[in-house]
């Protein structure tokens, strides 16, 4: 049985940010380690249809305050980015860069990108602002600013979405735990349950 | 300030259902009572778009396996119907008799006509079938049974759905707390603290 919770994201994606800060406490209480599978939600909708919350009627004015909301539920900043939804390529990029390359420093790095963006209100697809969440996550700096240029990175971001495409992702976070998914942050409650007493 | 909780809801929404099981206790740590409110969903889709999420690509099977595990993640049972949606006309409009002329019984009614649907897999669009959900909530269940004909309950259904437009409604459950819109089961946790120790 595997020991980690796969956890699909978009860097664009508001609730992504809340369960990014969250999830790695929930796998602990279960012994689980986390692996951070960064996609492209664009790719994804153009398989199935949708688009970003924020621009469907009603529903959109409505996600504005929650995004906010939750994040003061959790105890978590957000302050709504300027630009949204952000191209997320570069940032992609330099993550699945991170993970091959120094995998104990993915999670930091995914948290640094997140807060440059949902915190910071920074522009993250700017190879410098991609620089120094490397940095600030004790990772090298110039590798991660040039992952958007690097062939490797273009094909492993190529395969990350045809994965998460292929584990029938629809939106993010989407979660998969000994094979059961779970969309959104909203099911951590659930994922914390299955992680310490198991499958219900 | 008002002292309830506006639960706007149409009888086959499954999340609606599990919230409904939930929604009084958790009013009640806050000092509140629940306004049931029923609407048709169908009538919201027409203005704003969508549809049921059963339908819909990859979240459709998603969902059906997650009202499961949601219903059962709260000890509740659900046995998903062979007919749905259903047509919940009927069932609105013998709530809002309810509601109106014995509102006592109303939280009762609604948690019976939810498990005919959801628990019994029972036809909510029969008269019988409503008629005996109105006896075992203790409200006269003749006239539960012919509420359905009735021009005051058709009228009042009316007046329900654009109430439930005019407060901006795009899903189910929809809940407003002082003003505050919260959408989805998911969201009764943030409920709860509103209602307990006030706006955050």
């Amino acid at each position: 049985m595997s020991k980690t919770i796969d956890f699909y994201f978009d860097f664009t994606s508001p609730y992504s940010y809340i369960a990014a800060e969250r999830i790695e406490a929930i796998a602990a209480k279960g012994g689980r380690t986390v692996n951070y599978c960064p996609t492209l939600l664009g790719f994804i909708f153009k398989e199935i249809g949708g688009g970003p919350l924020t621009a469907m009627p009603r529903k959109g004015e409505y996600s504005l305050n929650d995004f906010s909301r939750t994040a003061r539920f959790h105890d978590l900043k957000l302050n709504f980015p300027k630009a949204f939804p952000a191209n997320t390529v570069m940032a992609a990029r330099a993550a699945l860069m991170v993970k091959a390359c120094e995998p104990n420093a993915m999670g930091a790095f995914v948290r640094e990108v997140f807060r440059a963006y949902f915190v910071a209100d920074q522009d993250i697809t700017q190879a410098d602002v991609i620089g120094r969440c490397a940095a600030a996550a004790g990772v090298d700096a110039e590798a991660a600013a040039k992952a958007n240029d690097d062939p490797r990175w273009k094909e492993a971001l190529k395969q990350a979405v045809q994965q998460s495409n292929e584990v029938k992702m629809f939106g993010a976070p989407y979660m998969l735990v000994d094979g059961e998914a779970f969309w959104g942050n909203d099911r951590l409650d659930q994922i914390e349950r299955w992680v310490k007493d198991g499958p219900f």
